[in-house]
């Protein structure tokens, strides 16, 4: 398939009518082909309509068949092949390793949500026997399961073109749920998320979707997204990003007539705290694993280790002089898009400047390189200075870290008493030393989505257990993970049948139970029939 | 207990700052002994930070600790005895059978919700064990469970003094899921209010809950209320009320720096559908049902049927003058409270006076009785001016319905397409009827929370299988219920832990499973040990 700028609206490509652009290879700095049309409103406004004409058909559709769908997207976008491969490294300066790697989380995820639709856990269905006998007064026979909310919006993230974009998490699982699915594609990787929509459109004719089920509308943000966001037919929102970008679409759903939820992943420092005994042990290769994930992928990653903490000791300055010779071999790499290079070395460089924090260490300079390259860096403060400063706890999205170095265990508790929400949080200690830390375990854990032992928050894996969410501001919703399966969570709301006729109701709410389901049957899961 | 007129924070029983007042007697328009206190700012700030003390013993507290608790809090609910019978009496106008009614369902709701935190499936274990061999690279071990939010503040409603207030769903969910609760009373019943959370006081004593587990603050809902909506440490909201006041507290949560959930039950239309061939065989028999519905409790249910819908025929003819007949037969009832008893007048006369409005039917006249008196009254308008007026959407709250007459069924769908969200929507239809208004079910499903078939919507069983919620305006966030067990999901949150010490697992993650809980391990539901 070739790349042709067009829109996906109401199942049909059609030419963007608010102006064209292109997209950047951040490798050169250069202009890519061809060039590429953004929406209008009012194109917006029929997507929108679309994806409400198909809600209701795509919400009743068996679940069987909207598996069948999400597998076929998964099939033609590995059918896409190496066009898409090359594209999205163009447009990325992500290297084929990562992108076939992340094609392939792509498309697991895709089949993952086909599977867990298919075991249907995600309806919790829950069934009352009607009690005609029960005194004072006679209990209805009520069932209860979850269906789809509506059209969902979703914005793709910059820094996973192909998992967190168009064919990502959000919209795998919001269609999974039934909802119809409109992605603003995000402009650093236009065409990549073109050919994904592509892949996703041949599945849905080939399996039979409604035309509006999903969408692919290009352009503006501000313009492109809050008319998207804006849309009355629209019941909620997905969003990887930055701060800035989640919260106004926090704010703008909030002040809608119909307020909707807004499911914003925002960032992280992704706090590392050092227990001392790991530390004194392994100071060394804590500072190679360290290095090896603050630099993977040029550092792009909401849970990119932004944030450690240590107490101060000798162990300690091993470990930072570790680090710093790791850093020091590590070369500039090219970053996702000159915004995203710009942000990183102005936030460097406000990080930098503030009272009693050093630049320990940096990797290898930028210049003289083509394309928009970020220099890894490590800075460290002292926790006094990190806890009167909130300037430091700004994330700099890329590969920098601060490192915060405590007088004793009470300092350390202080210093993450400070901070705020986060997508993770990680320990290092040694066999038995977590055990004296209860209090820095208790606060660590409140103001994290998850909490890893002896390893590095980078690597998400996409699986049943999996939360990638936080306390805010990682995300607006501290009650939802955009990664695994709980993801479908988002997009559902339950309705309730109460004496409703035996041969009218939906197949989860049968008698007989045949989708063999697991259901909460006056209390009890079962899956056997009434 | 008798009855202070203190607030409850931080586990003392203290004067309110704000200035008193007095409760009022709606059967009689006088007020109530003793003087009660108002909470100032600075006293709702001590119970929320008695609240966030509380919080992390509260939330790590074993569930049969938390059980305990909320079984506590029943028996003392019941050892109250007559005196908190009386009192709610006086305060609500509300005869002794319907008091006593709701106390039991209270303190059932409150045994339900230890029986269900018990049971353990509200902590939506998930565990991924680690693949250690997995390639291209190893799994780590995963495992995710649901903890508490931190602090609710509940706002107690009106019409249910026991049961959506002090120590209702909303307070029996948040404590169930472990999160300290602070209670803004209702000022229509505060007496009932301080003897409920005397009841609660002491169970949490005698349980041994930390002092800031639950508050009592009672005051302006403009003060206190947001007060405490604002308060950094509050983590969600719940309220049942009206729109303008639910919708006060969304886009004040909204506006915080920090958003959080709020979750309002703002009150509903509820329409009844009444099909042809159910009206042709029992009219009357409906009219009787139908008019014993709308006048329970004075019409003062959320659930009340206050739209009802069929096409004009002989037999809605007959329906019409058959409930006309009944309805003049209600005596006007005393009402919550005078500002009720005011905005339901002004409700009808507001309808009332709207193009194509005739006023069918009016019970007995309020003139003459003392208190707080409304009268019920049956509108009926024709479908075409109905689906031209969005006034006529407007809720009435108390004993008036409006009847829709429609031309015929493509009418009948389009008075259903112009309606907003609503708590509950009904179809009485004869046996076999439904199968051929597969749309008309669809519409009417999509706008409601829960759909009865040949019932009427008051009477809202406390069971699993309960969703008393819906879309918006019902609403404000129709992913979530506010009656039954999966009401406790509001107020949770997940959390995930990688690569854990086994010997640091919290109980419901821990290999021996020692809860005897069900589990999805690697995708499968199992109470297995690991």
């Amino acid at each position: 398939m070739t790349i042709t700028g067009k829109l996906l609206i109401n199942g049909e490509w059609i030419d963007g009518q608010a102006g064209s652009y292109r997209a950047v290879d951040p490798a050169t700095g250069q202009e890519l082909s061809p060039a590429l049309g953004k929406a209008s409103t009012e194109q917006v406004k029929q997507a929108v309509a679309a994806a409400e004409a198909a809600s209701s058909t795509f919400r009743r559709m068996s679940v069987q068949k909207r598996a069948g769908f999400l597998r076929a997207c998964a099939e033609e976008i590995m059918a896409l092949g190496e066009p898409l491969v090359e594209r999205a490294m163009a447009e990325t300066g992500l290297p084929r390793a990562r992108i076939e790697g992340e094609r392939g989380r792509t498309c697991g995820q895709l089949n993952l949500f086909a599977d867990t639709i298919l075991k249907g856990d995600f309806l919790d269905v829950r069934i009352d026997t009607a009690l005609p006998d029960r005194q004072p007064l006679p209990r209805p026979d009520l069932r209860y399961m979850n269906q789809a909310i509506g059209p969902v919006v979703v914005f793709g993230a910059s820094n996973f073109p192909l998992a967190f974009s168009v064919a990502g998490g959000d919209t795998a699982s919001a269609l999974a749920a039934g909802c119809p699915v409109l992605v603003k594609g995000h402009s650093s990787h236009p065409g990549t998320s073109e050919l994904v929509a592509q892949a996703i459109a041949k599945a849905a004719r080939v399996t039979g979707m409604p035309a509006g089920a999903f969408s692919l509308l290009m352009g503006s943000g501000r313009e492109v997204g809050t008319a998207l966001v804006s849309a009355p037919e629209v019941k909620a929102v997905g969003f990887t990003g930055s701060f800035a970008g989640g919260m106004t679409l926090v704010r703008l759903a909030a002040e809608r007539p119909e307020p909707i939820p807004v499911f914003t992943e925002m960032g992280s420092l992704n706090p590392v705290v050092l227990l001392p005994e790991a530390l004194d042990r392994d100071a060394e290769k804590l500072a190679e694993g360290f290095i090896g994930s603050l630099n993977m992928g040029v550092g792009q990653f909401c849970t990119n280790p932004g944030l450690v903490l240590g107490i101060g000791s000798p162990a300690l300055d091993r470990f930072v002089a570790s680090a710093a010779r790791h850093l020091a071999q590590q070369p500039a790499g090219v970053m996702l898009n000159e915004g995203i290079r710009q942000a990183y070395s102005q936030g460097v460089a406000s990080i930098s400047s503030q009272p009693g924090v050093n630049k320990t260490a940096v990797g290898e300079e930028p210049e003289g390189k083509s394309g928009f390259c970020g220099q890894p860096t490590l800075l460290t403060v002292s926790a006094t200075d990190f806890i009167a400063n909130h300037a430091l706890a700004e994330e700099m999205f890329g590969p920098a870290s601060l490192l915060v170095s405590c007088r004793n265990s009470g300092e350390l508790l202080a210093a993450l008493k400070s901070l705020g929400g986060q997508l993770t949080g990680t320990i290092h200690a040694a066999a038995g030393e977590m055990a004296g830390y209860d209090e820095l375990i208790d606060v660590l854990s409140q103001r994290v989505g998850r909490l890893l032992v002896n390893g590095f928050p980078t690597g998400v894996e996409v699986c049943h257990a999996m939360n990638h969410g936080g306390p805010f501001p990682a995300t607006s919703d501290v009650r939802f993970t955009s990664v695994g399966t709980a993801a479908i969570q988002r997009f559902l709301r339950p309705i309730c049948l109460q004496n409703y006729p035996g041969d009218l109701f939906p197949e989860p709410l049968q008698d007989s139970n045949p989708l063999n389901i697991w259901r909460l049957v006056n209390g009890e899961l079962s899956k056997a029939a009434l």
